[in-house]
């Protein structure tokens, strides 16, 4: 889609990223925030006749852009002619399938994503879904597990969650993937240092059931099994095919 | 990946969907099903030095072919050489990414993913899930809803959720996506007819917050605001950015 785009809207450094792909089209450049400006400000250009593509990282409709376009079209003071506007999603991959991808199948059965950004949405809502989730045993991917003023509450749900799997249940730490500064560990839920977690980290947590092997060339992976009959082996008995 | 093997190995469809990208390397076809059969199959050609492409459809981390690599590296009788394999696992869009993009942004907040299939997993275990997504109000994609004998599972959910969230709270019916015969399709979920639904179906239910909203051009979407300060006008006073 970015292909038959006119104009490209977004943080400056995504944009860079595009490379050629970039060329000839119109660059409206953001810093990182303002997000309700930068999104309100590609509506109002597709409402004045370009075709703008508003440029994010991950999956765009994974707490990303995307539903702030809808929002706005739903609530904001648009111009009429933003409202009329034809929308197109492009689904992309978000940073909890990246972290997965890297460090084996951790998301292979039933898991929930959480943020734990109280800025939006009330902490005891939040703590809520830790606490559901934690006792109906979903591997958790947390996003926005701390910000320079918020260091508590990945903290706090590490401690809820260990009242609900082992002290060895395997924790993945992925920052800046496919970027420069890229990192990625497997730690145990009980080791988990807040400390080593930033801004830009998504963390997933291991259900009960999720385990570490070390492959023969001596590299470790994450993985939950396809099933739930007790430990990987005697799900093995039977194939997943219906 | 596949640009390196020399190997395929898949579902027929999925390999003949590769067109020229699977010419000049050599095609291991497979019938749905058999899945161990399938992966046990690329792991050994693997270990004998091939450089071998598993491929399947969607995420391969997400309900698919990675965790049983990682099942069969741990558990199953594997020959030496194929244990000693390098693994690398590439992510790709699942289907509850494609639906999602297809009619807004209904992930925009916490979700979460849950199999109906009792298959390898206990009722109970999937029960206690779907009872804890409803009471935390997560959105909710339904993993292999029906199968040809299993036909109870999604009204009791829907029915359990109806306790939970409101009649009017947005479906989405999604249907081979981005293939031939694809639908989608947006219901409420007091009006959900299993009927509508079969194998190949992703189902996607909205929170309590999640909206529909139509477009100025006519065409109807769901969404669910970022934040959770009560439906999504409230939210908007507030940027996510922090």
């Amino acid at each position: 889609m970015i292909g038959e785009a006119t104009d490209l809207v977004g943080y400056s450094l995504y944009l860079d990223l595009l490379g050629p792909l970039a060329r000839g089209r119109t660059r409206h450049d953001y810093d990182l925030g303002a997000e309700e400006a930068r999104v309100r400000r590609a509506m109002e250009l597709a409402g004045e006749g370009k075709t703008v593509a508003l440029v994010c990282s991950g999956d765009a409709g994974i707490y990303a852009m995307a539903t702030l376009v809808f929002e706005l079209l739903d609530n904001g003071d648009l111009p009429d002619a933003a409202r009329r506007i034809a929308i197109e999603v492009s689904p992309g991959i978000s940073a909890l399938q990246a972290a997965a991808a890297r460090t084996g199948a951790p998301l292979g059965h039933d898991f929930c994503t959480i943020s734990l950004s109280d800025l939006l949405t009330p902490w005891d809502v939040i703590e809520a879904r830790i606490q559901a989730a934690a006792e109906a045993d979903f591997v958790i991917a947390f996003y926005n597990p701390v910000s320079k003023k918020r260091r508590t509450q990945l903290a706090h749900a590490r401690d809820l969650l260990l009242r609900h799997r082992p002290a060895d249940t395997p924790v993945i730490l992925a920052t800046n993937l496919g970027r420069e500064g890229e990192s990625v560990r497997i730690v145990e839920l009980a080791a988990l240092n807040i400390d080593d977690v930033d801004m830009l980290t998504v963390v997933i947590v291991g259900s009960s059931e999720s385990r570490v092997v070390t492959s023969g060339e001596g590299r470790r992976f994450v993985y939950t099994p396809r099933g739930y009959a007790g430990k990987a082996g005697s799900a093995m008995k039977r194939d997943a095919a219906e």
